[in-house]
């Protein structure tokens, strides 16, 4: 497998490149009988889009799905059958092909692409573009739709920081899309996001770009998914959110935070649940700092995380760079691209969110073997 | 699969529980032909082996490697078929049993075992004993000698903070395992190293515990390794920390710090290289913030990363926590213990990076057609 | 995986049902550079396309392909990125829908997916149509477009048998696809395809169907394809052709004849290769009874094997069934279908044989470690 | 994936060499709570180990097996955790081994895996030896009493021919382990036992060797097992036959005999089943041609397939062959080998067919989002 792929019960393929003919997903593994929730999927691709306000690229991406395969024409039903979906390009003009043929931008996947390939898509950026993850917002609606039917669970990322300005902290109980999507920045308290707003807008101005932290919070996960020693929800949601584009850092409930504190500061006291007393399930943690994931399997608790994106690597300010035969040259971006990629990466955390444990529900499946009987 | 092993092509798979009979590994798809490192493997286990000072716990355990197929009797040579590898559990008394079955100790999988699989082994963590690591670290050993072998490929990892007592930076170039192995905490700065001895000592007084976080380097990988989208490098790295035990947070090049740069800041210029000047490979970064991983591929710089580490959650103190049945009850840790994992950590992040580059060195043969005729 | 993927490296995954939007495929593993074969691509699916002649439905199946993703628009060579081609269903008329929707075709798959799934396309046969296997042909003529420019490797199969009708042997090292198309029924001996003609339509005349048996060959193939144990490249090939719709049986080489010999009069004396004298590859086997396969690895010689295909199980005479709440009815096939699969199974196997040769010629790339420096 | 592993959620991985240190498995995803069935583990174990009559070698392979994890010592129940089991090898003497180091066995596997590692393990035939089914042989036993405990399946495989002494037909409903083991042959007919025990005492006498065909039936597979096209439960069960040492052929029901009939005379008609009547599995067919497989899913009938096996590729009699230097030679064998490997088979082939199963079982899990809310 070529790196296309994720999930192991709910598989998703990604396919296309930013400038190509469509950018899309195959879903294998989706189960049976669920009702198609185009909606969902429409209402988290356009959260995706660029061109949705003054913050983002003027770039014009309608993204409407065509749903290919897999969903019965008479109920709307899934059928358990892949389920193809995909957004055609239609606003692909690349208006510098030639120097892009010839330039490797700094911290781009140009040369590492060359480097492997020994070609690249060249306009707008290809397979290494953030258009890719079209195909995973589509996928990860759909799996969050499934994951609300069967448990009620509830993903919500927002925009912790931008660049130097940090929002308040969030109660990760209560947090809603609603709130998050308030401020076009994406951030739930408004004061804050006015501020980022403003960074971002003096980076822009500045011809530069900013990064920034999303936090995200999932409710309703029922304990014990994850599975032992290399496939940990904690590695799942790692490498899942390492593999948007931009990300730089991870961590989980009090992650670096929790180098600070000593053991009796860190630990999450186990208490009856007042609720569900006596049995199993009735058990609850007086805090939180494990991120709801101890062992590397859910306990029941909102699982939470953090992940940090660069600065984008397109400025508009002439950068030292070479050409694809090593010599030396000065490369200065043209064209429409986000100041920050923060606000649009919000669905996109939440589609890999949605990924891991909706195939994580699917793995736990069969861990008893009473199960089997069934 | 069922989150026992690793890697695609360099497929590795552990088993074993802490108390149970054996731990070890199966690595599949190790090339033919090679040289078995068996003292390789000897130095890292005896790295990652508890007793070795002051600082780690007093258990004994010896480690002794059993190598019971896919080398050649006469050669020495891997076969190119399965290589098990196991070390018997001599060491296993298990004196508070009856306690550890009925009550979960805060912070541990003890809740999350029982939770999916309805029973656990008790004693000694089972499964979710950090000595389910000796056979990551045996494989990964042999990984990392394939990598030396085929490209110079060097890793070190070193602590570089444990809870309050930073280290100073270190030159990423440079540092030797064996400026690590020169404190026993691994910290390759004395004055730090001291400190940081001083701060598990102190913990370990109190009995409490501590954390950390650790730095790696990979030196000397090729360019073009990672696959693009989902099996990015840096997902792949990713994924693989935080499936290590306490591992908390990642981050790649500046990480976290990233998001306080512009993008003016963060972008790494491309400058030809002086030493293979006029070729795709003539091509280096002035500066290294994306370490060594742009767009999810290598880029040929050295590979940096880092990895936070909860403080231990087995603390010496009283703790409330609940029973099996949900109850409401009090928990006193009890047997040898480190008050940190991190020193014991360093081979384990080694041998998780190994693994990760033997692998994407494994799956980047064939990545152009040219090589389908060799 | 739910089971619509094939390959590890040269990864396909097929999508859609007969009568819904599209059938297609994704190709996850293409090595970059290649001139991707439009051509080739077209011509086995022309092959495969019902309404060939009188002996296939009467149905219009167009097959034009689109390609979505995975080339370089500019020179036309694949990108090392996921390919993704589709056809769209044109001719998608139901006639007899409710009746369909409520009884289960004998010897089909409509109360299999029931019980798996609860509910089922009912068009067309949806999934379970042999329309599924247009992405595997489009996939397949890609690889096999590789396996030519890479090693030369010629893939042909042709109808050995229908109903009582055999062909006699024809030699595997000199058959062409040019023979096998001078007839309709895809035999390259004239009398016996005349036979076969026959025997094809006088079942038809009957309101009946009739099976038969495919031989393919694959000449060029390298030695050392294939992995010990449980990816043999016999399982490969065995688990590749039963998983053709209609498929139930698979010899290789002498097959089921084999058990009528003894060792002495099976077993292939190795020669010496006159052309190649004096390496490992200068080494021959006398005979071919091994059908080019010998501890499940290739061994240079040609390898060839057999399918049985059952035959159609549309019938158009009245069956005994039961519905959907297992109440006994009566069911009369009607609509347009093949009263024999096997002239449009040749590029099917085909296909099947080039996506598992592709497979495990990448799957051989890192076998020794010496390749681990490139 | 290097090859040594099989399944997908019940994933063993064997290892070991015919005359090193040991060979056994791993098995992954093993559900938790289930008793560890050493008993059957041992019975069937001894049933393929060599040594057990006239008909086999004369070798002795006690074939005691270790469990080294995975088991809860309290309970004796699976953990959920990794099962590895091997047995060591103790009577590995290598007579004439510097003459196998340099010949190349005619129809074994010395020669292709050479030209695939660059070297092998000369004595005993190394992992191509049918030693390595050891490990499949115990995994397939856990997994039968997984099948038999949930869903009260029963595998049984038995001799059907030998050379050219076929056995009467045996009726796949009632046909028991016990009856098969009544002769050492293990063909139920008592006649046909002895005429095939002859058979292969005359090929014994002629320094030949013989092959054979045997024929397995699982009976109480519940409908909807397999999944749709790549992973039919058709093909998953030819891969899985064809992945053993020496297998020819595979034919599902009727086989190569579909061939010779009609559809109406193939076609199984749907009837009420009388015990179960008005529901979905209240269905039953009237005849079994499809072997209990229907679309590649299984139909609630007994699943019944057949396995060719060459003849021994170790004759006594002196064979053209080459040495690795391309150079003509002539070798004769020596030492103990078996004239058949059907009787021996049996096992192997129930095993393979219990690992198929018990796969699909746990992969079924989740077909239906209904099963999510679990």
């Amino acid at each position: 497998m070529a790196g296309n792929a994720f999930g192991e019960r709910f598989r998703v393929t990604t396919f296309g490149e930013s400038h190509g003919g469509v950018v899309g997903v195959v879903v294998d593994g989706c189960p049976a009988g669920h009702p198609f929730p185009r909606e969902r999927i429409a209402a988290q691709l356009a959260r995706r889009r660029p061109g949705q306000g003054r913050l983002s690229s003027a770039r014009r991406e309608p993204d409407e799905v065509e749903v290919g395969s897999g969903i019965d024409p008479e109920s709307g039903l899934t059928l358990g059958t892949p389920i193809v979906m995909w957004v055609r390009n239609t606003d692909a003009k690349s208006q510098h092909y030639d120097e892009l043929r010839e330039l490797y931008r700094p911290s781009h996947a140009d040369y590492t692409y060359d480097a492997r390939y020994g070609l690249r898509f060249v306009a707008g950026g290809g397979r290494a573009s953030a258009r890719e993850t079209v195909g995973r917002v589509a996928a990860g609606a759909l799996a969050e739709d499934l994951l609300e039917a069967s448990h009620g669970i509830e993903i919500v990322a927002w925009v912790d920081r931008v660049h130097e300005v940090a929002a308040p902290a969030v109660d990760p109980e209560a947090i809603t899309r609603e709130q998050v999507d308030r401020s076009e920045v994406r951030c739930p308290d408004p004061e804050a996001a006015a501020r980022m707003t403003a960074a971002i807008e003096a980076a822009r101005a500045d011809r530069d770009t900013v990064g920034g932290v999303l936090r995200c919070v999932a409710r309703g996960v029922p304990p014990g998914l994850g599975e032992p020693v290399f496939d940990k929800l904690s590695a799942a949601l790692a490498g899942a959110m390492m593999s948007l584009p931009a990300s730089r850092g991870f961590e989980l409930g009090e992650g670096f935070a929790a180098v600070g504190m000593r053991g009796s500061e860190h630990n999450d006291a186990f208490v009856p649940d007042p609720q569900r007393q006596a049995s199993t399930d009735g058990i609850r943690t007086r805090t939180n700092r494990s991120g709801g994931i101890q062992g590397g399997l859910s306990n029941g608790e909102t699982v939470r995380f953090a992940v940090a994106f660069k600065p984008v690597a397109t400025i508009f300010k002439p950068q030292d760079t070479v050409d694809r035969q090593g010599r030396a040259a000065t490369y200065t971006a043209r064209g429409r691209h986000d100041p920050c990629v923060l606000p649009r990466a919000v669905p996109m955390v939440e589609a890999m969110t949605a990924l891991v444990l909706c195939d994580h529900l699917l793995r736990r499946l069969g861990a008893r073997a009473e199960e089997l009987g069934r």
